[in-house]
């Protein structure tokens, strides 16, 4: 193993060369302008990859953005590492809080700033720059798949396509995915639960075009207003979502698992302070951890309607809109899910509008068994490269595909994420340490080592 | 009067070349992008005043945006006449709803469409144009002053402080406003009564950036799901407003003038179909033409927060905002609502998040008595020209300055408006009804008529 190590300390200006050109990349899949940058982004993933010293390398058409397949076959009967990541990016706005261009890469005090830094570009790179010094090296021990996305950020539906029609050209005996974050480099931690998403646009539409606000406030219902008070609704006292059966499919912890969430280093101080609140918010009688790692949540994503520029407009708007997402846990079912909501809106919805409710896309919560092999070979391998046992932890986070992967492919996933908490994935000045980022290169060929011990 | 009603009728086609030519003028008040426009814009207004025959006129720089005087002074033993207007318009947007280009005006069935064509450009042409065809045809029977504002649509300031320091050169017997609509050209009609307003901007801050909702959210108070909550909670189950002390000074309204109120002719069903609305909406125990003419009420202008563009992001926002503005009526005092508003959102915000309230700009609430000398003048003219007694009407508008020219000047104004209910005022397809156009500037010579006798 020494020479891969080596070939990765000798390799590390080209690597982050390589990865900066990446990030270049405009690869937003929630905005159709971006449909050349995608395009772009993929051939990119491909050419690193045949590079990398993959046999056989291939881009598929969807009806969404391509789809990238590579594998090195060494050995039908070595087991076989499905790598899955994905090449596409959050939108970047609000552009004016970032502190350098997203789609301009800088370094910072040994961090490296743009848009997909972490989640997901900068992570797919360590999974393939491990993939080449393995190759180059002589060193590579199982057989090894790739499939890369650029639908994971918008619900990863031409991937779910292509998993059914193509089970056999996937299998393989666990899925590896960097796309999640540790704790700390003191602390490194996997994450063993990431939670479902349905993410829902509602529309709520009063009179039929935007009204002078002395001329008819008071007398016509504001769609602006009314959809306050729907969403202002789906929240108790407690915070708890007022949806009925909302919670009837959510499985109950035991006291013994809840009493382990909560033994990971946690400071309820440092978390608010690096957050700049005063207080945390959340479903009564649940820790901070819990609620966002057993719990489901619903959050406004955006919302809009009326004047929005500058000054004063006395308008009373015809239309408000909100993108509204839920976080859903085992065992709730997203299109259950979703269904509850749009019945539960416009049942609520007063006569005097009317609501509009899109589905946009969602996926199902996930659970990876700790005492799975894959998951073995993860601790061990970290434990190498880090120092450390790594705790096993919740996240609140959505893989879409990662549940598929089990249903459809019958193949649990190992979350072996190189990413940190704070890493502002989503978020302007979205970063990923440097520090993680070779410690994660030089992880990966361990987790093979071990996964086919 | 018969040389005057001619030279009207002569001169149509070129007072529609030049109304046209004025509405053109992109002269949005609230858009600091069209500050060219707007003193271009305050030019186009002197020089028509100039053309019409005024003695003097003069343009006014302020901190604002400028003012413009005319007068024409014909033997200061006579009546003199102020005429008030603006020439600032709202802004546009949404521009995709417009049928034809806001400041590219166009006719269609009768009607002029443009933005400005009915509040307030279309308006004050119609008291310019009547001013020159009296002062063609030396017919102009009392002293006639005007001061034209750019700021009507932002709260008026830079003409209150005018105000202020300029009574004497304002001095005058009446003020007379055309900045209003009537019920219908077979139903012509005069306001009397004017809502004031209250226009505040409230910012919500949750934590210090965007984040992640799945790693987040549950645990982190969204400052959109709070500013909902808050908002929903300003009016209570029978819509009134739940701001503690809000209706401490509105006055009582007799049930004799309830009962005159509600003998306008108003049908509720044709309201609904034209509004393209199942249901109104409003304060138990009021008639529609009570809420928008004697009764306040609150409003969301504007909304907006987290991720508004294409598709989904997946972001717990850390800010979200609203412009919501309050319609005052005799004799809440728009400062004190404003106090009372900052105050109660404040205190109900929770812990964890920050609440910030901007004062945008606020007016107060007006009546004309329907026994005064304006009153009865202009009621008699509109008889002349429309062929019936006009009803006294509630509005629900806000016209900032009315209430100013009572309080700092001492003079009682007159809504002798010409536009109509529908003119889209405020709205996208703003327009103006040609035969209201021309029967307003036949109208105004006899108001002078009359009020001079």
């Amino acid at each position: 193993m020494n020479r891969t190590d080596d070939y990765i300390d000798k390799n590390k200006d080209r690597f982050l060369e390589e990865l900066m050109l990446f990030l270049e990349i405009h690869s937003v899949s929630a905005d159709k302008k971006s449909e050349a940058a995608l395009t772009r982004c993929a051939k990119y993933v491909k050419d690193l990859l045949r590079k990398a010293g993959c046999d056989k390398t291939e881009l598929y058409s969807t009806s969404g953005w391509p789809l990238v397949f590579g594998e090195k076959i060494i050995d039908t009967n070595k087991p076989t590492v499905l790598v899955y990541g994905h090449y596409d990016v959050q939108p970047a706005a609000p552009l004016s809080l970032w502190e350098s261009e997203p789609f301009n890469p800088v370094i910072r005090n040994g961090k490296i700033f743009a848009r997909g830094a972490s989640d997901d570009k900068g992570q797919i790179f360590i999974q393939i720059k491990a993939l080449e010094a393995m190759i180059k090296t002589d060193n590579l021990p199982c057989n090894v798949k790739f499939i890369i996305e650029g639908e994971e950020e918008t619900g990863s539906q031409s991937l779910l396509d292509f998993l059914e029609n193509n089970s056999e050209k996937l299998s393989a005996d666990v899925v590896l995915v960097s796309d999640t974050a540790m704790i700390s480099l003191d602390c490194p931690s996997i994450e063993t639960a990431l939670r479902g998403m349905v993410y829902m646009q509602v529309a709520i539409t009063g009179p039929d075009r935007d009204l002078h606000s002395g001329v008819y406030g008071g007398a016509v219902a504001n769609p602006v207003n009314i959809l306050c008070e729907m969403i202002s609704s789906l929240h108790d006292a407690n915070n708890r979502i007022t949806i009925p059966g909302f919670y009837d499919q959510v499985i109950s912890i035991p006291e013994k698992e809840r009493a382990k969430i909560n033994q990971a280093p946690f400071s309820l101080e440092a978390y608010k302070k690096e957050l700049g609140i005063s207080e945390v918010n959340g479903e009564k009688g649940y820790t901070t951890l819990e609620r966002v790692g057993i719990r489901p949540s619903l959050d406004v994503n955006g919302i809009w309607g009326g004047y929005t520029g500058e000054g004063a407009k006395t308008v009373l708007p015809s239309k408000a809109f909100a993108k509204i997402s839920i976080r859903t846990v085992p065992d709730q079912h997203s299109m259950e899910i979703a269904t509850l909501f749009s019945t539960h809106l416009k049942k609520i919805a007063p006569p005097s509008v009317h609501v509009k409710v899109d589905f946009i896309h969602g996926g199902e919560a996930a659970i990876t068994p700790t005492d799975s092999k894959g998951y073995r070979a993860a601790a061990k391998a970290v434990k190498h490269t880090f120092g450390k046992d790594p705790l096993a932890i919740y996240s609140g986070g959505s893989i879409p595909i990662v549940p598929a992967f089990k249903k459809i492919l019958g193949i649990d996933t190992v979350l072996l994420g190189f990413g940190l908490d704070n890493d502002n994935i989503h978020s302007p000045n979205e970063k990923m340490d440097l520090a993680n980022f070779y410690k994660g290169i030089h992880t990966i060929p361990y987790f093979y080592q071990y996964f086919a011990d």
